[in-house]
């Protein structure tokens, strides 16, 4: 599209912009001189003064900011206009240019099984009834894919992955937009979700797609029933996830992470490696010291104890 | 049914009560003189004492609160018999008698779609692979309904929806009338789940289908992955859910209302417009004020941070 | 599989053992003489000194508690060995020589319904579309199966049983043993899951199969939407969980016990009949007096009013 077509549509002025072909929207560190970007967070500024985005949605005062040559879309909401945006840069949900999927000979597909355009599964790959693989998806050799399982369009699966029945893999993020009059502007997420060999995942999980880019579950990692992963979530070597754990989008776990029963984490944070949080434990501040962490708000594990001690002889005052 | 019918499969006497044709249960409110209703909680006297039920089951003490005109049915457990009786007004699961389905020349369905009888889906409506759309299901213009989403029976959804891959709406609703020895005896839920427009639903999340009347999804509510929503519940307009949020049954949320991840709530209450639940809230009880609220039991969030800060001194004493 | 055989798989000597055909892995308790077994935890040493297994996998420190002609497989890492053994016993996931299921002339089975080889589908059962009926299900006389809903391999299911739509049954375990160096190695799972007459499974829960033996859901139970139920639980008949309720593995609950919303408990703990447990609650040890409980860590009902009352006064000081 067009960028004055764009700005038009998100009802900004196209005067002071130089028109070009927009081939979608990015983060500033990742933009291209074919994409725009956006600036709504101070702690972006040194992504903005070196992005190399075609042009930025940005309030007029951070202007002065951008590198030459990179233009700048001037708007009081710069969040909004890009998740309105978000809309035209969607890649169609069904694509029958992306041709017939391309399926091993040894692979084993049951009845009612759905496989998208453009699909690639390899050899001794496993996919029983009712799972629905879409468009682009990729299923690398030996992995077993259950019943019911959900694949969205884009979603990349390694070698020897084994993903239980009713598990949704690539499903939008949690992103929306606020207008000023309490309405919700969805964001349409371009990134997908990439599944490294030898993860396993468990039964009705549901892990995000990326806003751009790609949300990635790291070799080995071994993820529970009903979990939540957030968009642009990355989980690191063999780490594991217990039953009912909750990540909200852009957390980063290390390898070897020890995530307990219905723990959860805030957004945009990090755990480091080898770090173990206890079940129910609340991460809401990142944790980079390997040790065992408990409670809401989080403690060491030996401090939670002394806690529970303190208070139960509160109890008995 | 004739009511002296069903008073026989009941084990109940009939002898005071003149028979007629019973067409339903509903509550108190809502029942009309073909339907039966049933008194078993004080705080619906004033529900009672207005009924327009033909019949109504309640214990002996209360009969003379009934309206003129208003056949009493008396029983010591009047909540078990109407569980009782609820069972021989459920509607069929499979309704051959509703017709085809009526889909739209714009909708685009994909394989191992199933679309009930009587069923109605509107243009430019799509459903991946895998949906199971129940019978008298309808579909408002350009919703999207992802893969292995299951509507059940008489859902109503509105026009711009997106429902993620593997979400559940209206499934029976977790109740049960109990009797003296123990066992639970099914309440068969004749209501259904109503979702406005501009709603979006993320992936394997419930919604439960109301006992009598709808549970309501009003106007561009936004509801995260993994989700519980109980029967006859209310969510407000603009109202947000974050992943793994639980509400009990008949809660009622206001408009712009926002719910943390984990948080959750007991059942009838309501929470006002505006309201912010922090995740892991637990509301108890209503929430009128507007305001941050966090904790469980749930205290402002203002107070829970000075909460913190006493354990955080209580730990280094 | 010859012993001789696995034990060269497993990188162990064969030498001091004699040969025999092995059939499987098992418990101590369990095994028989033509199945192997391990030893790994102290706990089970009594089980040790009366196995009935024809092998066991142990540290050298343990042979003289073996029984007579029970052979001993010495190795430092036991339980790594059982689950990389377990690999060689899994039961094939697709087995046409279990022939064409059994169905029962008065159910019925809507389209797009997988049923497996060696299934068993009882008079009266209904089976709606995008149900995945593993190879050899049995189902009882009378149940309902809703849409989207998969039973793994080997589930049982009794008279009268209701499941609501997404839910999983049968998948496995989250079990895994760990390498010194960090990676998770597989245990198949080898048992099923039964439920028995009467059950009523919500939406989109998930119950794990037992990695021997059987994970039970005891007759009457009430079971609500995402609840999660580990590997080997046993439900007790009667029993209530609401919904998002997490069981660890191997946690064994009585009669009529009732869990409230978000509840939780460890695994290998024992929840006695009657015990209430509210809302939240997480259970980290046995609960054998009937009473409500509530709080994490959990503490009774009472004590936790107390608790809160204290805290409400700590915060006005």
């Amino acid at each position: 599209m067009r960028l004055h077509e764009l700005l038009q549509k998100l009802s900004l002025s196209g005067e002071a912009v130089e028109d070009f072909d927009v081939r979608g929207i990015n983060t500033l560190i990742d933009a291209n001189a074919d994409e725009i970007s956006f600036f709504d967070n101070q702690k972006y500024l040194p992504a903005l003064e070196k992005t190399g985005a075609g042009a930025v949605l940005l309030s007029s005062k951070y202007v002065s900011h951008l590198p030459e040559g990179v233009q700048a879309i001037v708007t009081d909401e710069p969040y909004l206009k890009m998740a309105e945006a978000s809309y035209y840069f969607q890649k169609p949900l069904i694509r029958p240019e992306a041709g017939a999927p391309q399926i091993a000979e040894t692979a084993q597909i049951a009845d009612s099984v759905h496989i998208g355009h453009g699909a690639v599964i390899c050899e001794h790959v496993t996919i029983l009834s009712g799972a629905v693989i879409g468009e682009e998806v990729e299923i690398g050799e030996g992995s077993i894919i259950h019943p019911n399982v959900t694949l969205y369009n884009d979603v990349k699966i390694g070698r020897n992955v084994t993903i239980h029945a009713g598990t949704v893999v690539g499903s939008d993020g949690f992103g929306y937009a606020h207008t000023r009059t309490g309405e919700h502007i969805k964001i349409y997420h371009s990134g997908n979700v990439v599944v490294e060999e030898g993860v396993e995942i468990g039964a009705n999980t549901t892990i995000d797609r990326a806003v751009f880019g790609s949300t990635i579950i790291h070799k080995g990692a071994k993820i529970d029933n009903l979990i939540q992963i957030g968009h642009n979530c990355e989980i690191g070597e063999n780490t594991i996830l217990v039953s009912q754990v909750g990540l909200s989008g852009s957390t980063k776990l290390g390898r070897n992470v020890v995530m307990g029963g219905q723990s959860a984490t805030s957004g945009h944070l990090e755990i480091g490696d080898f770090v173990t949080i206890a079940a129910r434990g609340g991460v809401t501040k990142s944790v980079k010291t390997k040790d065992i962490y408990s409670g809401f708000p989080l403690m060491r594990h030996k401090e939670w104890l002394r806690l529970q001690a303190k208070i139960a002889k509160l109890l008995k005052s």
